[in-house]
């Protein structure tokens, strides 16, 4: 449709239909789907009518093309204008080939395999019918209590913004309304949520305006710039009030400033929390202040169909707010041309072709494998010589369990254990496989059977981790080590004093005291995927050489909590030269620094940085400083790393960080090859946010830094002048 | 003098001596010091010259009549104008009488007792020669893990705001030219000190205006309004600013808008540390920066001394700020009666008499036996019976080492050690006293000898807690649990089933997990002073009823950190009926509650809370509510019960705490006897900070509770109509 036929088409609608497209439910509520009337607890007590279903805009969570062709056929000839449903659903790290989870994708540092996994995971997901999907997450996050962690790409705002734009650009592609198997993204949670307190899922979120702009904002911001047609609203507080509620955060700052046009979806069931939150007395005022802040699409609660229509006509909420969020809505229905096909991209033909394909399971085994972090490699016991003799125990040994939260399509069945990859590279003669123990517990017999067992091996491979439900939504712990059964386990095999490899499954970084110390090896392997127990293998059999690094930091135990690579100086630095014994920022028990910090992952070659040169000491907003150096394989194998360009500001209107991630470059080397890697540095990357708001650069000082990881660098400094 | 005169002493000095007025060095820089020319390590790296020194303008960290009169004697002979030197010192729990550490002393909730510590701290550092106490410290505290949440009287901005007032009325009294036995107040440590991210001390402060208005400003308000002359800058940044140089912080809002006309102090060399921050390229920078911010005196660095003179006649500071910031000294001089008398106060004959008399042995007493908390007390195993066995056992059980933080002053050699107190109690027959291990070490004999002697006894008496060094400044502790070696002490004593009694010294709310649920009773005692074993030994044998509530919640473990009872509901609050099982804001592993709430703490005797009442349902700015409650004491013995109100605003344009203490009333009621309690509630108690920044209360329901802490509570609503 033109977009004036857009426009023509809400002028038909009557305010009741207007306000059923702002309307999101589930696909019980429809008469055409399956699951038809199976509306019990929380969902009866909606009371949802068929006459506001028949209005409803969109679906949420439907899956399959003959259940979404179902639902649309029925709406189709319900509706009175033949407005078309349009279906979203999280698709997040995969639809049913599922890759590692975002966390560990953002230890790739792999910009162009992450659009890939986007890329694939529309296409499963278009064919199966959805039209949008709610990612990609890019949350800023500092605190691994919090169980979402898992779901974003780290604590670093310049990484999580390049993760962002990849990810859009992968599921999107170029044009949604001529490529089906493109869908369209829904950048969350706008704004903060991964900054809740103490860590708790929901919590307050409590930060200046400076600090949201400078480190929260703008991953949200990079995925809207790359084209993001959706955003979501968070579930916690900005500044005391309540992001779906939030005028501020989504009309004056999203809308007017940033000039977002496109459509606002709140959370779950987020317009009606904000009574428990408090900022509304009832579910009209709830309405009310939803609206204007500009969410257009209310998500499983009825405010907006209960109320919305009293509040137009007794002149509390202009009817200019709803006819602009209905028409956002028609207009994203028109961007992915369901007027022109309602059943845009379904095709059960294709479903079964290219879901789980092989094509597809390459490139999450590939990823996957790019994922993995090697955070220790004592006596180089990896990658581990074919011809020893396994003992793989754990209680991921033979879990499928592998695929991590928000994989709701994801088979486990699919899944490829660490077992069966295991098997498949060495067959079973050479592995004995027990269980040791449950994730949180363990029996004297289960802890026998695997100390035998490793009493036979060469070498032993621990599969050690967290179930998939102790992080994601809700997943929230204040213990961030491995349970005690497990880490009763590591001790237990750590006192026969063979060689010990870890591989671990989780969702978030954890205390590794009592692993790291007792153990030879660790791969972080997170939640790897479909194809995780391939993949996993390939590393640890050196068929793929390591080269993810840490995008979130290890703290060194949670009482360290937050702990982050840019943080700012303080006036009583540790480790400046004149600092006191005693009174300096610190801890009495603990190091500052993290046990593993961001950036960091091990190879199985090793690399020598050298001949750092900067182009210039002096840059002007007019030119540039190019940063150059030579990275060389030193090893014997070839292998891949990632470079890293971090600058700092050393004297600011407000204090700056220590390091800020500026740059990354991931090279591959063949054994004894060196190449030269050269960064562009420009006046645009040193702008920050002022004490008031401003965003620009200040003449001076600057260090630039380049290295492994953000902990091992060399440095250089240089002047702005302007 | 008059301020005329003042104002003419001013047109006489040169550029050098005001600036010297903006100077504070330590004893050893004066020729009349004892410790003169004691001057090592980074302070020889002030390069301070004689000419500098004759013109500084105050001391920090002298004592004794006979010293200061002597620094004093010698700077009147060098001073051209004989303008008197002012001594300033952390007096803050005690002078040499020491009291109970501030943390404690909020416990008490007793404001007369309170301001009666403090008026013995002035007297005790005024008749030694003192003028100026850097206290109270009313940062708001809600990181167990910061070393400094001793020194604050808790994490409730009205309970400071009140200790606030009490401490600055008995430091100052009522006129501080005519009673000498006063010092004038400097609160602290302006602002927000007490929220460093990761509770280590002089990290990074990050929150919203709005929320600094709301949680953490009110006591420092509070101590300014009931007259403190004086304000320190605290280390850490204000959205990005250090305090130090923060001009909208401390001009804008201290100077401008709250019409602070005292004196402003940096805390130790946090003018220099402009520079480590980030935010001053230099001293001279840093100079800049603090005078703009008006920052009056430097305190032992020596920006000011070397840069302030260019920077005026250079045209890059108005000559202005530093002819106010002279002024204001001078006029503290004048209102501390110095022109006329520059020995004020100080007194070698009353020095002795006063210092540790009996009086003020007796007032540490009361106070620390009202500070102490009993936090459990199963089976009513306390008091103890005096003519049951005892054994005391721990590394506390005969230490002196129980002044706290902050008591420079204070002579170990004279605190009475719970051992004492017990001796002078039981006598030596009944009593074996066995260390039993190390604060954090232990050795199998140090066990045995326990184990023997805990074998011997009727009663277990373990004397548990840190090292004065384990909290304080710079004493931050990521592990807030006991130390591994006196809980596994506990431990062992557990396993002989006998009745077993914990007393705790330490300077922070503990996990006390591996005590709590391996002992009878627990009776926190923080440091309690000098005269802590008497004290605690008056509780134990029931000479005192146990009456101290918490004022800082007891986390569950270090992973909940922040808890604090005054939080925000969330959106999906645990516990509400439509609640979820899994999505909503809670932690997967622990409760979302402390393991001791706020307003925590038991007594030998029960009290019961009858027939509430409000005298009306409805108020107006213009009338009041009265809350009445019934307490009766239904236990056998007297005793003093804090009766507790709180206040919900359900509906807010920002969201509202669960419960705001508003009122407190503590009252003593014999066995049997009966009290109605009454609070009032105005529309002024009912404002809050909203988005905007206006401070005002809105229309709506508000639920008044009230009960003896902040989770055992009966609740009320009513309406605010305006």
């Amino acid at each position: 449709m033109e977009n004036q036929q857009i426009e023509e088409l809400l002028k038909q609608m009557t305010m009741d239909e207007k306000i059923g497209q702002l309307l999101q439910l589930t696909p019980p509520f429809f008469k055409g789907s399956s699951e038809h009337g199976k509306i019990t607890g929380p969902l009866a007590q909606l009371k949802i009518s068929d006459d506001i279903v028949k209005n409803t805009g969109s679906v949420l969570g439907a899956s399959g093309a003959k259940e979404i062709r179902s639902i649309q056929e029925q709406h189709l000839k319900d509706n009175r204008l033949g407005i078309p449903l349009l279906f979203m659903a999280d698709i997040t790290h995969g639809y049913e080939t599922i890759f590692p989870i975002p966390l560990a994708i953002g230890c790739s540092w792999d910009l162009n395999l992450a659009q890939k996994s986007a890329e694939i995971a529309a296409k499963e997901g278009a064919v199966s019918g959805t039209h949008v999907t709610f990612a990609p997450m890019v949350d800023l996050v500092r605190d691994p209590r919090w169980g979402r962690v898992m779901e974003s790409t780290g604590e670093d705002s310049y990484l999580n913004s390049e993760f962002a734009k990849a990810q859009v650009k992968g599921f999107q592609g170029e044009d949604l309304k001529n490529d089906p198997n493109r869908l369209a993204t829904c950048v969350k949670h706008f704004a903060a949520y991964g900054a809740p307190e103490g860590g708790r899922d929901y919590n307050t979120v409590n930060m200046s305006e400076r600090q949201l702009r400078e480190s929260y904002l703008p991953a949200y911001r990079a995925a809207l710039d790359a084209g993001s047609k959706l955003v979501m609203t968070a579930f916690n507080t900005v500044d005391g009030i309540p992001a779906t509620g939030n005028k501020k955060l989504m009309r004056d700052l999203l809308r007017d400033e940033w000039g977002f046009d496109g459509v606002v979806i709140s959370d779950w069931g987020a317009v009606k929390e904000l009574i428990p939150h408090g900022v509304a007395e009832d579910e009209r005022e709830a309405a009310y202040k939803a609206i204007q802040a500009g969410v257009d699409i209310e998500m499983m609660t009825t405010c907006y169909p209960n109320h919305l229509k009293e509040l137009i006509e007794s002149g509390h909420v202009a009817e200019e707010l709803l006819n602009e969020a209905a028409l956002r809505i028609l207009q994203l229905k028109n961007e992915l041309g369901l007027f022109e096909n309602p059943y845009r991209g379904l095709d059960e033909v294709q479903e079964k072709e290219v879901i789980l394909s092989e094509e597809h399971r390459e490139a999450t085994r590939e990823l996957a494998s790019k994922s993995c972090v090697l955070l220790q490699n004592n006596y180089n016991i990896l990658p581990i010589n074919p011809s020893q003799k396994i003992a793989l125990i754990g209680p991921f040994a033979e879990s499928n369990d592998i695929l991590g939260p928000w994989s709701w399509k994801g088979d486990k069945n699919a899944a490829i254990t660490l077992r069966k990859g295991l098997e498949e590279k060495l067959g079973n003669n050479r592995l004995i496989v027990k269980k040791g123990c449950e994730i949180e517990s363990i029996t004297d017999e289960q802890l026998n059977h695997a100390m035998t067992a490793a009493e036979q091996a060469d070498v032993i491979i621990l599969a050690l981790g967290e179930h998939s439900d102790m992080s994601g939504e809700a997943g929230s712990r204040s213990n961030i080590k491995l349970p005690d059964s497990q880490l009763k386990l590591v001790e237990k095999v750590h006192g026969l004093g063979k060689p010990t490899i870890t591989v671990l499954f989780n969702g978030r970084p954890l205390d590794l005291h009592g692993v790291y110390d007792k153990t030879d090896a660790i791969l972080e392997a997170w939640f790897p995927g479909t194809e995780g127990g391939r993949a996993i293998t390939d590393i640890l059999y050196g068929d793929v050489n390591p080269s993810g690094k840490l995008s979130m930091s290890f703290p060194y135990s949670v009482g360290q909590v937050p702990v982050y690579y840019n943080h700012y100086n303080t006036g009583r630095p540790q480790g400046a030269e004149d600092a006191q014994v005693r009174y300096v920022s610190q801890y009495l028990d603990i190091p500052n620094e993290a046990l593993f910090p961001f950036g960091y992952g091990l190879s199985y070659t090793t690399f020598s940085y050298q001949n750092m040169k900067l182009s210039t000491d002096t840059i002007t907003p007019d030119d540039k400083l190019e940063v150059s150096i030579t990275v060389k394989n030193t090893g014997n194998i070839a292998g891949e790393e990632t470079v890293q360009l971090y600058v700092r500001d050393l004297v600011g209107e407000v204090v700056r960080p220590v390091k800020e991630l500026k740059g990354f470059e991931k090279i591959h080397l063949e054994p004894g090859e060196e190449k030269n890697v050269t960064f562009e540095i420009t006046e645009e990357q040193l702008r920050y946010y002022h004490s008031d708001l401003s965003f620009e650069s200040d003449e001076g000082t600057f260090e630039v830094y380049v290295g492994p990881n953000s902990c091992d660098v060399q440095s250089l400094p240089f002047r702005l002048i302007k």
